[in-house]
């Protein structure tokens, strides 16, 4: 099975210019979506192969800008925070024109394209929107290639939440409690973990 | 219900002389205990005020020491590394001399003792030890005061599995998948969350 993750950084930089002594002031909450790299991609001793997580930047200076991490590809990927936006700070500072994908280093890509522009590339997959009013994700018929789509510290805009439904992308809760976007991706890793290991 | 975690850091500095910009590094994979901190305390947008977590630190050079931070009380706690690992630097700083608790900044305490010191501070709750090969978390019955024992990336040595079973934990596995310690953080308490919500 595979596994895709989606979270996007709302006024998350979209260039290499943030402090990494001050990651979520400068970055714009960019902490959120780097601490959610490691929790998608890195078991105890090992990375998950089958997982893949999509970062969408939409603050300045150049959103939308899209960074995608491939598990079964990417090299030296460590769980701590700071090599993180590191990693993550080479690839916003690539050179980008358009919205064809780069890559910064290995298993990691980036293109200047918003979450609009997801559609071919997750295509064939079936789509899920974490939401605290959703179905409990126990409870949901899992696919052979799922999405996982999560909003930042401010969840889905009104027009992102349209966009995803016409995706058909079923809203899922995880529990009674509201987590941050990093607990939200380890969570629902352990629930794919109990029905369908990898 | 009240909820503890206790998460052991065999190569953990137990002093303030590490590098911000290398935690792994100059801490003794201490970024692996800062993690479990906003694991355990954070949800999305507030704090765990029915959770502990004690950080048992038994790397050089005063080791063995505990930091113990207190969800009810704790104060000005981010979810990012650099300013949680700054916060147990502080604490580590603080003058320590023998096993009194003292209080490094509000909900936060630390004091010079090891694991084996802790037994009277957690009296009269039920201890479980992260297993992999122990009984799944969906099936062991709650009681109303919880331990979960932790080990860092390398688990827990013979004596101290010899030491939790002298006080009757009970291993417990969190599903196929081997975690780091905050993602087993996570799960524990998506788990809690769900059978008895806070």
């Amino acid at each position: 099975m595979r596994r895709r993750f989606v979270i996007l950084g709302h006024r998350a930089v979209s260039g290499p210019d943030f402090n990494l002594k001050d990651i979520p002031g400068t970055g714009g909450r960019l902490d959120v979506l780097v601490r959610c790299i490691p929790a998608a991609l890195l078991t105890s001793h090992g990375v998950r192969e089958d997982t893949d997580i999509y970062l969408v930047h939409l603050g300045p200076p150049e959103a939308p800008k899209v960074v995608h991490v491939r598990g079964a590809e990417v090299q030296h990927l460590n769980p701590d925070e700071r090599t993180t936006a590191m990693l993550l700070q080479k690839a916003l500072g690539a050179f980008t024109t358009g919205p064809v994908w780069q890559t910064s280093t290995p298993g990691v890509r980036v293109a200047a394209i918003g979450l609009e522009d997801l559609e071919a590339e997750l295509e064939g997959t079936r789509f899920f929107r974490l939401d605290e009013g959703g179905r409990d994700i126990a409870d949901v018929e899992l696919a052979e290639d799922c999405v996982f789509m999560l909003g930042d510290d401010q969840g889905f805009t009104p027009e992102e939440v349209e966009l995803l439904e016409r995706w058909g992308a079923e809203p899922v809760s995880l529990g009674p409690v509201s987590l941050q976007a990093d607990q939200c991706v380890v969570v629902t890793h352990n629930h794919l973990d109990r029905r369908a290991p990898p």
